[in-house]
């Protein structure tokens, strides 16, 4: 017998919400900067900046933060204010504060995923926000390991599965992002699973054409998970 | 025979430089600020920020600009200007940017221990920075082992040890601050060996009282380990 799968979750828009979060956010910075530029400005610049800044800063709500003050600088040309900047501080405060929201049927589905497969939670980001995240959740129980990592790229997949002793034939990843959840897994020759959310961070944004070319399950709700993963052909 | 000994070492400011960098950020923005307040003003100003921000924000480089830009916001009482705020942002990069610089002795003292000892590199703080650090170091591969935790406490320490399979009688942790890599290791029963550094971010100073009852050996320099070590009664 074939020894039992072990499952990756992704954890930021697959079992909660979060983009959410920081789209509120960006929309407050949108506010805030609309006596200088349009929304649509200030979305581009913010984006350029954190893309710069991913290299120093890594991801998550402090870099979001500080991505956010640049842009106000730069975009208010040389009349930023206190109040401004308080004010942007403040809404990333907003980000961290906010109640965990976990999506849909997420804790059904765990507690009936959690008696047939190994669960590992597999999330990028800043440790400081993750672990607050998951221990707010109340769902850490489901999961055998919880790992926050830096970067969801084929080496870090492969390096926690030796750590986790899974071979990668037994391992399914599920997830939202198809740059982080679903690419770096299928390059290993593992599988995974996309299941698309609402509202996707333009960085994590992926060019179609890449895709055409794969075949992975996408499914369009957390519950389906039990009948795609028994329906799964074996590795 | 016993195992052998596995030392844990800790990296900011007992392997290299780390809050020389932090301190002449913090000069930089007493010079800011000088304009509006003295130098001891922002010391105080900005240490109660950073208390208050480690809940939100966890350690390292981004949280210490962000509260910087806080600091500035209260002091210069609505007169923050954008150049003030970029000059802030520009300082933090400069930690994040400066070349790391290996403290005495120690890749020498590491290539000797490593021959006897385990060895763990055991740090806390923002992975994006102690990753950057460890990688530019050139000193990982004397590790078998390298653990970014969010805080030192006495359960981080077990679990990890757990982890590596070591036993906390097999253990001996070593670093420059008493209340992360020592007393949280003795009060589990473990061994440490403080190496005090000549500079020691206020939040991590210890209250004199706590530490007069214990006994726990202090050496002045890195390459004292090996000596220290080989005359370390058995546990």
């Amino acid at each position: 017998m074939s020894p039992p799968l072990t499952l990756g979750l992704d954890a930021d828009d697959t079992l909660w919400e979060n983009q959410a979060r920081f789209d509120f956010a960006q929309g407050n910075l949108r506010d805030l900067l609309s006596p200088w530029v349009d929304g649509e400005v200030v979305d581009e610049t913010l984006l350029n900046i954190e893309r710069n800044n991913v290299k120093l800063y890594g991801y998550g709500v402090k870099s979001f933060t500080l991505s956010s003050i640049q842009a106000a600088v730069e975009l208010t040309k040389g009349e930023m204010t206190a109040d401004l900047t308080t004010a942007i501080i403040e809404s990333g405060w907003g980000i961290i504060e906010h109640p965990v929201e976990i999506l849909p049927e997420v804790a059904e589905t765990l507690e009936i995923l959690s008696d047939c497969y190994q669960l590992l939670l597999i999330t990028k980001g800043d440790p400081t926000d993750q672990y607050k995240k998951i221990s707010a959740s109340g769902l850490s129980d489901y999961f055998e390991g919880i790992e926050v990592v830096r970067e969801k790229d084929p080496n870090t997949y492969l390096e926690l599965l030796v750590r986790h002793n899974v071979d990668i034939k037994d391992f399914v990843m599920v997830g939202n992002s198809v740059p982080s959840d679903v690419l770096p897994v299928l390059s290993i020759e593992g599988r995974a699973i996309h299941i698309p959310h609402h509202s996707t961070w333009g960085h994590e944004q992926v060019d179609e054409s890449v895709v055409e070319s794969l075949t992975f399950p996408v499914v369009d709700s957390f519950s389906q998970l039990p009948d795609i993963l028994a329906d799964l052909p074996k590795s």
